[in-house]
């Protein structure tokens, strides 16, 4: 199993070095290949590249959008591209985003980083290795980086 | 007839378990392949999937995106990506949605997401099995998982 | 010539009704084929598979969005849709589309869809068998189901 | 050389006929084909087939969007849809688009919706024909249909 | 190596000039193609041209959309049809936009486009030259055209 990691320079905390030891914690033959681009609009075409060039067979794309108004319209596009790369590969691109706006203060905000980014990868373990017990959180309000909030 | 049923962990009401009941009461002769995802920015790949890895006729995709501001981009965001999957396929994804701030209160919001995901899987019934029926009801008014409001 | 009739059961007149009266009061040797699905976000792939697997040469997709801003979100990828299904055809796919909150009330309302998709279907008329005489009516200010506003 | 102009009923200013008639001062040896249709969402389609079916090397799309939200939303669409044509023919569409709130009044409307039209005429003039001219404007401030603001 | 440039008469600095004399600082054997057009919306198809056309390994888009709101609306369908278009292509097309109102006054602007074109200039040569040490600034928060921000 082959795994891409895309994160970018303008993100404020490495998230993708908690996410990729998550990952081996729970994965035995797994290689990863890492790309690093400049912004979360650069990750589309980076993580589509992973999959057609690199053989990747699933990529996890990392990045924290600013908190002013054309950074959520940034965030949007970055968004849109890696649906559309998705559906050009039939590969799944597991989105990690965190917005600046999101943390009550830096050290909340890096946190907050760390826990989607190694939660997210919690997720991708168990896609790839167990989808039939993921199947069973399905409608459980589990919630990444943050506490579930559980069904209703 | 082979349908698809994707759905999330992220959503806080199991609508697949509803939709699959409500199918399996009309029609017969027909299977399901499930998938489940972390959030709704995962189904449109994960329904083209369904289509071309595993040839279902018809997908259902389904979802509760949250209250936020954020959230309405997401949907926005899976709804065009659901939309782009259909066309690369030439196949239906009934997309079944319940945004959070829709219920009055976690009971009401759990009993809509209910009959949404029930009165969707009519539809699909219908669209499978009588399509000359489902023609009658153009421009009638009808409304999924609230009462519908008729033709004016 | 075939022309494709694709409506929803969400609207509440049905137009499709007045439109294919208003085309054949004006043109013979035209066959239609017509589908029906629940909402404006099925309209795109229903509308090109009328135009791939039924061979129309043209399609009309008929609508009502609701008034709500999630309704106009929806109207705003429907249309995203059908834009890409188009261009994916090279075939046109003429969006008639009436807001619900255009109506002063329900009977202006009605008369307003009803009038949008008779004019529509005039200018599909006009396409298609009259060109070079619609290519007259290039910056008139014309308008469909309220009076033309002219040329300034 | 062939050039595409595909304008709309629904525009009130004929735009189309100044933009041929400057480019006609300037080119010999060019031909136009003219499409005429409803509304701006339908000219990314009606480009496109100029440019596939009728072999154009370029393509003027005019539009007058209307004075409302849904109107700005009309254009972003069509916008939309003109760039994504574009990429699917490798052939420039230019997008000439006057909003009808540009206008002081009616009056500065019709002369801007001219003096757009003619300038972006000009601009298809220097991109077919002397594109390392054009290569000098760069960075200039330059403007269609207003003075131009310069350099800074 | 051959590097698009694209830009635009519209923006109010010649960024493109920056830009590849900091990339002839830093890179031998380096060549380039550059394209001038009206605005923004028209670089992607550009850059895909320089991409398919003129073999460029990678190009940069450089643009300054204007200070009103229809302007904001340009940039983001400018910026989705370059990410489709890096999606076509699978090739880099480094967006380098400068928002008329990012700038204090004409001077701060002005610098700030200098900066900004000239910073990512040195992005472009990292990411083709020293793709490894490119990946240690992963998540520093680093900033094009304003100071970084640095990590958290």
């Amino acid at each position: 199993m082959k795994i891409g990691i895309c994160d970018t320079t303008f993100a404020r905390v490495d998230m993708a070095k908690y996410a990729i030891t998550e990952i081996k914690m729970h994965m035995t033959n797994v290689t990863f290949k890492r790309r690093t681009v400049p912004g979360i609009k650069d990750l589309p075409v980076a993580s589509k590249k992973l999959i057609e060039e690199e053989d990747c067979d699933l990529v996890m794309a990392l990045g924290m959008p600013g908190p002013e108004k054309i950074d959520k319209q940034c965030a949007h596009e970055a968004s849109m591209g890696l649906i559309y790369a998705q559906l050009m590969t039939n590969t799944h691109i597991i989105e990690v985003f965190v917005h600046e706006d999101e943390g009550l203060d830096t050290k909340d905000l890096k946190q907050l980083a760390i826990n989607r980014a190694t939660e997210h990868a919690q997720n991708i373990v168990k896609m790839l290795t167990k989808p039939d017990k993921f199947k069973r959180e399905a409608g459980k309000g589990m919630r990444e980086g943050r506490p579930d909030v559980g069904s209703v």
